[in-house]
């Protein structure tokens, strides 16, 4: 199941923990460590698949839960799967759905066996189960998915963490089984691999029992889940250096929903390989953009005369073509080429830091680029 | 001081009175008949001035009144003119915000003066005359100008379109005495073409009037004004088709805010060599996307499942990587992209007709290609 997805570490840090890999799909390589633009609806929001390749985007996420509500994964599946459907022929991840039935369903209860909900578009009830998420995430056909899990709010009390990372691994393991009936089933289609994902709040000896117990299901690779939910930084880097060394080194590791540039840089560090979040290409329809230094207002007044691009020196289409007057003009009239431009000059920006931890991963210098970044780059 | 803008008429018709020509511009060559997408704010809505090129635009059009409010025509000046504000290298027209004073501003009063107007913005008040046109043109930069006119509604009766259409002349000539003054004042810059707009509602000798004396002033350009205001098709042709013999033939003829592609496709055969409007882009963004055969709106649930692109064979970025479906979800989702793509298909289709047609003026069957053309289009 997991031969076309070979993960090869091809260099290790020596002063951290921080790996560069690639990780082979049927859709094609992927340079770890990676970000995965995040394209809920079938779509990077502003960008044509075109731009997504120019702006060096390896692999994107699409959110299983919308898709299933919008188009349908069945329409999708038809359609010839994702790939096809919007025609984007690099890799796609798929998330499971776990963290919008709580974050956007109304209502939803859960229970061993799945979360009913309400859909957030038309009040329509609905049942997520490991089974048909599963089925889902085949009919979309991403090359990697995601397990069906409870993602814990925070704070969470113990107990509860608790009894829900154990029904975490229960899920797992029934996603596990279907999984590998549907990978049968459908030997027409490419193979897809299935990413577990640990929980456990913030306490370290669950997070640790979830990974044992998921190393034990002999995944292709593995998620940190329930993170970013609100949880003060500091925890949520103590967490994920404590769960890394837990996982195996010749499987890619994967944070969700992380994040910022300096939590990015920071988690590589502890040997995470994948990440996803909607932080680049919100901020970025909000007027914000992502600079060395940190983030930049493109609202504000002081822009309204300025030549200069976003950042002096990005190779990007919005800095080689457009200066920060021009585009607070945009964002001053409300119009699209705003959205679209801080969105590419943003996702470009995070592609490119993140090779550029790669290069120095495999230059052996990463520690220094690292404190070289952290030291330049100041957010709020 | 028309010298930079000769007009060059390389092919004529035979059986109608269609023409091909090429503009020169300081901005380079303008292959007529030509289509110029709106950019209203510094921005043909959702597309980068990349697509454009791509698109094959040859020059856009910017409202003289949305950038005088925003962001200021002296602050563009500063910045080194639209085309360096907005980064766009190919020729730009600007429009006189006559017409927009009238259907954007509040409580405006006209006097010989000028126009007195409320910003749609703001409630602001405002004075738009001849000369203050002139100076905002001038800092726009754009290589062709308008004169400030008044646009008379439809309907309108004779003697106020008489009174007014003399203004509109008492204007062009200040405009004139203006556009000359600061074409020296400031001969740093690149020159830039004043074309006169013909006035006179849908009264033909008055129209003829208008033209008689517009062309003793001598101006580099000609266009036809007031028409697309809710006239009657025929009324809107007849105008056409009678006002253009009485414009020289060795300047460029431009058929303001018209249209439909049916209506270009007519007017070409009556001698109109340019046109603006914002059809194609406004009804890209409510989901309607044009083809040989019509209208196609997009959001039907027919094309839930079609595979097809917009249009079979066309050569856009749009068709030839996107399915009906996949920008049927987008409408239905909501999604920015859904957007772009059809507003990039439609400014496409829109160029490409214009140069079959140019094409078939210059092979001499521009008559038999109007005629299947026309067959073909079904416009409600």
């Amino acid at each position: 199941m997991t031969a076309p997805f070979t993960f090869e570490l091809i260099a290790q840090d020596e002063q951290t923990g921080a790996r560069a890999g690639i990780l082979h799909t049927p859709h094609g390589r992927i340079e770890t460590p990676v970000f995965m633009p995040v394209g809920t609806q079938a779509t990077v929001k502003t960008m044509d698949q075109g731009d997504l390749v120019e702006a060096q985007a390896q692999i994107i996420l699409g959110n299983a839960y919308h898709l299933y509500l919008r188009p349908g994964h069945e329409l999708i599946d038809r359609a010839g799967g994702l790939h096809a459907f919007m025609n984007w022929q690099r890799p796609i991840l798929t998330d499971s759905g776990g963290f919008q039935v709580f974050s956007l369903g109304d209502l939803n209860t859960i229970s061993e066996e799945g979360v009913r909900f309400q859909s957030h578009l038309d009040g329509s009830y609905h049942l997520f189960s490991p089974e048909s998420v599963m089925e889902i995430e085949h009919g979309l056909g991403a090359d990697i998915i995601m397990a069906f899990d409870e993602c814990t709010p925070y704070p969470c009390e113990r107990d509860y963490a608790q009894k829900s990372m154990e029904m975490t691994l229960r899920w797992a393991e029934r996603c596990r089984i279907r999984h590998q009936a549907l990978s049968e089933e459908r030997s027409h289609r490419p193979p897809q691999a299935l990413f577990g994902i640990v929980q456990g709040s913030v306490y370290p000896d669950l997070r640790q029992r979830c990974a044992g117990a998921l190393v034990d299901m002999d995944f292709p690779g593995y998620a940190i889940g329930g993170l970013a939910v609100g949880e003060p930084r500091e925890e949520m880097i103590d967490v994920i250096r404590s769960t890394t060394p837990d996982l195996p080194a010749h499987k890619p590791r994967y944070l969700m929903g992380v994040g910022l540039p300096h939590d990015l840089v920071e988690a590589v560090g502890h040997g995470v390989d994948m990440f996803d979040c909607v932080v680049p290409t919100r901020n970025a329809r909000n007027g914000t953009a992502f600079t060395r230094s940190g983030r930049l207002r493109l609202k504000n007044a002081q822009h309204a005369e300025d030549n200069a691009p976003i950042e002096e020196g990005c190779a990007c289409k919005t800095c080689t073509n457009y200066s920060r007057a021009y585009l607070r003009h945009l964002f001053q009239t409300g119009e699209f080429l705003g959205l679209h431009l801080a969105t590419f000059h943003n996702i470009f920006f995070f592609q490119q830091f993140m090779r550029e931890a790669r290069q120095a991963i495999i230059e052996g210098h990463f520690a220094q680029w690292q404190r070289d970044f952290l030291a330049g780059y100041r957010d709020r």
